[in-house]
């Protein structure tokens, strides 16, 4: 790996402080990763990426090359400057937790992106009252026509990367998701590392 | 009206106590008026229904009439009992706001569903940290295959109506939706009133 590419290991969160005007390059490494991910102003953990403010200001459930992603007051906090996927990231489903697990039938602590935000964010002194509905990354949850969703496997390959330009000051948190009960980061059901850079 | 029939006068919010077991009739007397739909746990406003978890648990982003709807650790708050309308409901878009007025070029004060939420909260003595995505009854979002959104008219008739069983003890906050500078509330861009009963 280039200088400066560092990694957020499988199943767990970094977080990582942005200037506004740095970027954030999110490489899926083994291809079918899917990553939870947040965005919180630096100085004001109660105003973050929201995917509900996001879809009505940007028409649309899939983000969009050279588009503003935005926050809960509805201002530009990350631009989604690249992507080399085939663009089906999910803005629809919550963040995995303990619940969510409890649910699918496990029995015992399972990692989560819930927990991972809220320890990534720990590990820098940050904390937040709430879990945002995250930007999750390659996740591909199609829609049907009859609003019945689908958990499929991403689409992206080995490689793929998005880029995601701060607007202002930010803290944005990646989380591997370790969803290894369902398909949705792959069909082998394994959980891998992705690796980021921040970029000028 | 009958016994019991009370109003959410047009442009405003009203807060519902239900008991667990106890139901909720929001009728659309006037046919086309969306009605923002939020509900808490009664004795912890950090539990509420949730959209992103809703429609993990759901399976799709249409309430379904006989399915429990979820809250933020995935527990069923309400049921949806009945629907006469075409079941056509948004739980993707967020609650209108100041900031979505001024977007649309509104330079004064605007009367918003998320001022109503917290305006209805505070007239019962209660409060909520947030302003979580609400369950937009008959506000229809149809989403593309290329996930772009349109904001369509209501489906529904007049004295179409959903009944709304708690499963737990909650408050349930119901804004009529102000929204007059789209044709979200129908072509005539004119909020109205709704009513509301009670059931055993």
């Amino acid at each position: 790996m280039a200088d400066g590419v560092e990694v957020v290991p499988a199943r767990r969160g970094r977080a990582i402080r942005l200037g506004a005007g740095q970027a954030l390059r999110v490489v899926n490494t083994h291809g079918s990763q899917v990553v939870d991910t947040w965005a919180f102003i630096a100085h004001d953990m109660d105003e973050f990426l929201s995917m509900p403010h996001l879809h009505a200001t940007l028409g649309g459930i899939f983000p969009v090359v050279g588009q503003p992603l935005h926050t809960n007051r509805r201002r530009p906090i990350l631009l989604l400057e690249e992507d080399t996927s085939p663009g089906r990231h999910d803005t629809v489903i919550a963040a995995c937790d303990m619940h969510r697990y409890a649910l699918l039938g496990c029995r015992d602590y399972h990692d989560n992106c819930t927990d991972n935000l809220h320890a990534a964010l720990a590990a820098i002194g940050l904390r937040s009252a709430v879990t945002p509905a995250p930007l999750n990354l390659w996740m591909n949850i199609p829609i049907g026509a009859d609003g019945r969703i689908a958990w499929a496997e991403p689409l992206s390959r080995p490689g793929d990367h998005v880029t995601l330009r701060a607007a202002l000051d930010c803290v944005v948190v990646l989380s591997c998701c370790p969803q290894d009960m369902i398909p949705i980061n792959g069909a082998a059901c394994t959980p891998t590392e992705v690796h980021f850079e921040v970029l000028g």
